[in-house]
């Protein structure tokens, strides 16, 4: 069967992912062009939901995982998509201009003209090429189903024993969902300290410190042999484990983009240019599964992060609906948190910095959130990394407690406006006793990097 | 007597002022130039204090005015810092290069040669010209003397009945403190709303409403008349007060500098250049004495805030010690709470941007800190005004609850960097559920004004 698409009388849009970024792109072309054909395919049950609230639901700080959808595929429909979930698109053709789908719970497989498309078919989390990871023990918190299929493993085994592989953001934040839990949680690490994609290795050791305080496990320069089902196997030794969770990050699903003869650009993520337009005329792509600018690098990027997919779905939706958009791009800004531990950082890394190259100089302070005599001023360290010479910001991370880490949202746009720590330090942020010491500790970090740029000077002069 | 100046082989630094500004740019100075002699002339007993504290010492929350207190006058000694505190400067003499003081303790003028001044004299609270404003009973609260008063007079009062004249943030603070103790407060406001020098009057009624809700009585579009020792007058009636608060703001205390022939600038507040250089050669003024530049209506402005002070006290500190540093200026970022109410605002309210003459259009949210399914995610009201047309940015209010006013940081960056509202609604902020909803509250509202620049746009085509 096919549905026809441009001999029809209206133009229509097919959406391929019923998350974030499409069934952004969707809604806004939709109200722009109520003309439009909107049709969504999503191979899970849920649309428009937060992935990110998964750990929480698992910790027990929300109550169900239906809590994170945003909108349902019915909530969809009333606003005129033909939003279908338990659908997925298993080829693209694009002489023909038709996407193959599969209608899961059917079973039956059809045929959809499009006029315009667009791929947002998101990422999934990387496995190691070891035995046993593929068991349904192991889990990717990728999706609300990951979340619902981890939620009743949870459930099920009283989380007795868990290991998480791969200390990153997500890593983190199952460990802290599982803590909760009661679980006793190993974290499995390759590299010798965590969260070392992020963040510079002393910022990773105070947060290594603040896991074991609270009581996880952490096993860092470890690597992963295998899962036998009942025990994890590292160089290290063997890790009982009724449960393992993937922290190692995601790759982009862009096989279906590819197989169709799209371009793919950075880390194999769709290829996109300004305006988020793929290699193929009227299709376009967001969100997890394409790649993005970085600002700071003027590398493209892959940065799998909901923010991002729906700042690029909005282009995407504003293009389609016959605007004109464009996504200048990202300076990597993460947080996150861990118990009382706040976590976050933007622009690059010394490990990022020098693999594109730049020299650095860094400013680092410790302070505190609020003036030190305000009941609850709580610890905050600030570390700013900038070029020498002109002192032009590269990046920027922050470990503390309450308060702390939203800080990291002046660098965010501190670095967007490519300011030097000399416009940083002179920045006329909010300032009273509840809120801050009278230097923001941002400032001071700025101005301990103003020094240092410098001393640079001084000794190179 | 006279202590000699640039005859001696030294050179010397007299400093009027010790507090945030004046020791700032003392220790820098004698940090670069050891050599440099500094004198510094406090006319109170103490240095380089938070005067910003005063409420939170009043309300309960800091023990004592002395935990306000970052250096001595001791410790600056220590650091090689000639610090008089109880001198006071009575007279400047540009000719002679030389000041005038008075040891108020040893009863006694002397006269103080210098090479470079500092002036740093601070500001006034301003006082209603109406009878009974000089009474006792009527406090400032900018000196920490001030402050130390206040609690003696509140202690001894039992503060039963307190009045706030003004309902700026030293008036919402002040009425907060008195709240904590016990004490019935009223705040006086001849404005139609609270907060009206600053916030707008949708914006300034919340405050008011939390103002309310925390039992304090607000009597806005009432004017002052006088006050008897037991009773404040207004055109609204008779108020019982045991004790009465200036909340009116402040003006700068230049008359020493204009008696000497200093030029004076915005609002008679001392003139400055880039470099904080008064009129005089060799004569420097930095804080709440002095003017800034306003980086968004490019006009110069008296604005009396401890961070600016900080700021403009470092650069004349290098600039004196043989650096070079300029002050860029403000953009009218200011921060305070009312009980568990935050408020912030940056750039220009709708009567500032009025008149530098800028037309406007506004976006304006309700939205919550953290992800709404997130445990404690609390009311945020962001509103952002931008230029019809091109979208420039030109100023934001924040209403919320914890969590929601340092986010004006952001807002405050984004002005100093000239952004627009298409440039900030791209900006890469920080997100995870427990610190902001996918798309952050400022991020939504650029949103809305975004749509509003674009349908300005549409209306006028």
């Amino acid at each position: 069967m096919v549905e026809p698409g441009s001999a029809a009388l209206t133009e229509r849009l097919v959406v391929i992912g019923g998350d974030a970024s499409g069934m952004t792109a969707a809604s806004l072309a939709k109200k722009m062009r109520p003309e439009l054909e909107v049709v969504a395919l999503e191979k899970g049950p849920w649309t428009s939901y937060s992935a990110c609230g998964i750990p929480y639901v698992i910790g027990g700080d929300v109550s169900s995982v239906e809590d994170l959808v945003v909108r349902t595929p019915e909530q969809h429909r009333a606003n005129g998509i033909d939003a279908r979930a338990m659908h997925e698109a298993t080829a693209i053709d694009l002489d023909r201009r038709e996407v193959e789908a599969r209608d899961i719970d059917g079973a039956r497989t059809y045929r959809l003209g499009f006029d315009q498309l667009v791929i947002a078919t998101g990422a999934t989390p990387r496995r190691p090429p070891v035995p046993g990871f593929l068991d349904e023990k192991v889990h990717g918190v990728q999706t609300l189903d990951d979340g619902a299929h981890l939620l009743r493993h949870a459930e099920k085994i009283g989380a007795d024993r868990v290991v998480v592989v791969g200390a990153g953001y997500i890593g983190l934040e199952i460990a802290e969902a599982f803590v909760k839990r009661g679980a006793r949680v190993t974290v499995v690490e390759r590299e010798p300290e965590v969260l070392a994609a992020t963040m510079d290795p002393e910022m990773g050791a105070r947060v290594r410190q603040a896991m074991e305080r609270h009581g996880i496990e952490v096993r860092v320069g470890d690597a992963v042999d295998g899962f036998d089902g009942k025990a994890l196997h590292t160089a290290g030794g063997e890790i009982p484990a009724d449960l393992v969770v993937l922290g190692l990050g995601v790759v982009p699903n862009s096989t279906l983009a590819n197989e169709a003869g799209i371009e793919l650009g950075a880390h194999d993520a769709i290829g996109v240019d300004v305006r988020q337009r793929t290699s193929a005329e009227g299709v376009w792509a967001a969100g997890d599964c394409c790649e993005a600018f970085h600002l700071v690098s003027n590398r493209k990027v892959h940065i799998a992060l909901g923010t991002v997919a729906n700042k690029q779905g909005r282009v995407v939706g504003i293009n389609v609906g016959g605007g004109y958009a464009t996504f200048p791009g990202v300076v990597g800004t993460a947080v996150t948190k861990l118990c009382d531990t706040e976590i976050a950082r933007t622009g690059l890394s010394e490990r990022e910095a020098t693999q594109v190259g730049f020299r650095f100089v860094a400013g680092r302070i410790e302070s505190t959130t609020r003036a030190g005599y305000y009941p609850d001023a709580k610890p905050i360290s600030v570390k700013i990394l900038a070029q020498p010479g002109g002192g032009e910001l590269l990046g920027a991370q922050i470990v503390g407690e309450e308060g702390a880490a939203k800080r990291i949202d002046v660098l965010a746009t501190a670095l967007t406006a490519r300011f030097t720590v000399e416009d940083l330090l002179h920045l006329d942020l909010s300032y009273a006793p509840p809120f801050a010491p009278v230097w923001d500790p941002v400032l001071m970090a700025a101005r301990k990097a103003w020094d240092a740029v410098q001393q640079e000077r001084t000794f190179r002069s």
